[in-house]
């Protein structure tokens, strides 16, 4: 596979590498150095000299060892002489972070072009340039170089994160680290010179460490070909895309920030329901979603069960399923048997279930258990309002976690609250329960389960 | 103000007061006699004896002293008794966490209607039955009796919250506490047998710690009434209502829920509409306008500025602001000649103004300065990316207060990311400017403080 330079090289060449602080090239030596990978660093910089007691070599084709990987940071101008000695080393892949492209105009086009044409001859691929390049949470190959005060990065888990900004990726990575959310590989992919959109869903559909592919783009340079390739991958995993520009301003907004047509909205919309992708309408409902993917199955229909200790939070969460035209499970006669007989008089044993306040775990695990065994309930949402005297968090959480291995139908859960809500959420999703803060939030998760429930069923009768 | 005794007490009676452990009598004893409240305190308790070594009463009759507020916890059937005690004592207000009332069916119904009318004749107020109560942040007169380990309690503040649903109510008082969201008052109402909506947005209106009423409503009792007091209220100030049970579904989980009939939807959407109301679509939507309408004025108009260093971002805003129906302001001339001066040369001048990753806080002043002062633009969204290598984050929270001083013209921003992000967040917040952690989050703030603008104009021209 030829991007595997890009995210698991053995050894990397960092053009520019430097110790001089402030710098760019100081920012990536660290990160490779110091921040965990594994493989051979070495800094390349015509000033020659050391970097963290490491030789500095003028070239890459000075390097006596074999190089897979050059991570390229110095200015625009002398990157296809780079590159020369890139193809004269035998490497097999490039990141180039530098600015000063086809971003610039019609000079840093033809640049960007000599640039393409060496690498293609030489059979080297290329991520950017003008981009932040690549973060593999499992081997720490990072060059993503924003102070680390600043930037945080993510545990390694199983999200993949395709960008086309930059700046809003490194956003996502940072966040992502706060709320302790796994990924797998993040690439911000540039001006797209070589590699793009559709090379990277290829690649990760492949990628062993990655069950969830997000996207953030804001246009796509090959539609056919992005179509196809992700049209293959979705049938192995779940596609997430958050496509910006999809008003008048919003699209002439693409037009001055990356450069891309952001095109008709409804030819995307058209292309992403052809291709398998399930679109995401915010920022957060990318996240919900990409979750709720990393964590669960896809739902076999769109019937949806919901308990609860909370009728307010019920409710919410039932307008909610409605509104995005999802169905409240019509629980079987059976069901509602064991759930009259075995909830207290004021209970509602229609759906949503509410066990209402005083419930501790014991009635909870009853009616999920008769939830999840009814076969008119696709998938099931749990809200707990932690706050209750009655419910005991630590051992809701075992419940859970038990119900969750015992049944394969999606499990999804919301604890809207404070500390001890969000503390009893965070062991539910060491378990591989997603939780969310919100009733509103929990149902855009779902909705992703029975998305790809749906996609899957569809691309499996379309052969 | 009849209800000043419910939030202003200086004197309450503990009907149920107990030290038992586990007991509902305990945490409400606990709560006031060691919460931070600073009236007096009785315990009521038919087995007398002594509560953290207070004397107990066994009838509120026998208080020496004067008594303003009774909150009451013992058995339904109880409760008519108590009342006519209290009605003996001149007790002005009761809170009635009991349940059992017309919650639980006829019975109960006839128990609450003699409730009432032995109130009536005393000229009692009456919270609940079947509620969680009152929390006044300010003078900590607090009956929300979650354990504390389990039920945050948010700082003083200026959001007042009126809800329907208890459980709801105590979550949404956990998260105000977790996020560092300042309240006023909050109230559960429970079967509103007295005092309903109307009343408390009419109280609310008139008080002075509070500036934004935000409300969580299964349906109103007496609408004619409600539209009334709010669109006296929102005159004084912002309300926003979530109003659940808008789909089929929901309507009927609310009638199992609080018993109320939901109406129809579109009946809410005019009713809201003529009273003035803000309607929120999500708790997440409720949350974005409330902390903006608490710290910004209301919007002159709906052109919304954006500024931001980082083009996604930028770009996302600017879909939300569109797909909620409010304007991108076209920048005037002026501004964008001033812009194209002070900006590098990819930077973008129109707007969402890119100021692009390398700004640092100077280049921020100039672009933000240059929309305040443009005619053209009604409210501001500044975005920061603060993992940018560039932008010194303390100093562009002085920046930002600076701005905020200086210009009326509502300032909302938005810091994507994670622990860096968030700690600078918090500061700007304490400064006074709302802060969101997606740009569709701010965009639904600005909407807010939008929606409130055209409110206000048009309630002054109504007369």
């Amino acid at each position: 596979m030829s991007l595997d330079a890009v995210f698991n090289a053995k050894s990397i060449a960092v053009v520019g590498g430097s110790e001089k602080p402030g710098t760019l090239g100081r920012a990536l030596m660290e990160n490779l150095l110091f921040g965990g990978y594994k493989g051979r660093v070495y800094a390349v910089n015509i000033r020659g000299d050391t970097v963290f007691g490491h030789p500095v070599f003028r070239r890459v084709t000075d390097i006596p060892d074999e190089v897979e990987l050059a991570v390229i940071v110095v200015p625009a101008r002398v990157v296809p002489n780079v590159l020369r000695d890139c193809a004269a080393k035998g490497v097999k892949a490039a990141i180039i972070i530098s600015a000063g492209f086809s971003e610039t105009g019609e000079e840093g086009r033809r640049l960007e072009q000599e640039v393409v044409s060496i690498a293609r001859k030489a059979g080297i691929r290329i991520i950017g340039p003008n981009c932040l390049g690549v973060y593999n949470a499992h081997n720490r190959l990072d060059t993503i170089f924003n102070p680390s005060d600043r930037q945080g990065k993510p545990k390694p888990g199983s999200i993949a994160f395709i960008s086309q900004s930059g700046a809003l990726g490194a956003a996502i990575l940072d966040w992502f680290s706060l709320v302790g959310l796994g990924m797998s590989k993040f690439v911000s992919y540039g001006n797209a010179a070589d590699v793009d959109e559709a090379d990277l869903v290829e690649y990760l559909a492949e990628d062993p460490q990655t069950r969830v592919i997000c996207m953030y783009i804001e246009g796509v340079r090959n539609g056919p070909r992005f179509v196809e390739a992700a049209r293959r991958a979705a049938r192995k995993k779940p596609i997430i895309a958050l496509k910006a520009g999809r008003t008048p301003r919003g699209a002439a907004a693409v037009t001055s920030h990356t450069g891309s047509l952001a095109g008709e909205d409804r030819i995307y919309d058209a292309a992403f329901q052809r291709s398998g992708i399930i679109r995401a309408r915010t920022l957060e409902d990318l996240f919900a979603k990409a979750k709720a993917l990393s964590l669960q199955p896809p739902a076999p229909g769109d019937r949806i069960a919901i308990v609860t200790n909370g009728g307010g939070a019920g409710v919410i969460a039932t307008d909610a399923v409605e509104a995005l035209g999802l169905k409240m499970a019509d629980l079987s006669p059976e069901t509602q048997r064991i759930l009259q007989q075995k909830l207290p008089p004021h209970a509602s044993w229609r759906n949503p279930v509410d066990v209402i306040g005083d419930a501790p775990v014991e009635r909870y695990d009853a009616a999920i258990r008769a939830v999840m065994q009814d076969p008119q309930v696709d998938a099931v949402l749990v809200i707990f309002l932690f706050q209750s005297p009655a419910l005991d968090a630590p051992r809701a959480v075992e419940m859970l976690d038990a119900m969750n291995r015992e049944f394969t139908k999606p499990l999804i859960a919301c604890t809207p609250g404070g500390e001890h809500a969000a503390k009893h959420a965070r062991l539910m999703e060491e378990r591989g329960i997603p939780v969310y803060s919100t009733p509103e939030e929990a149902v855009l998760a779902i909705e992703g389960l029975v998305r790809y429930g749906i996609i899957l069923r569809k691309l499996a009768s379309s052969q």
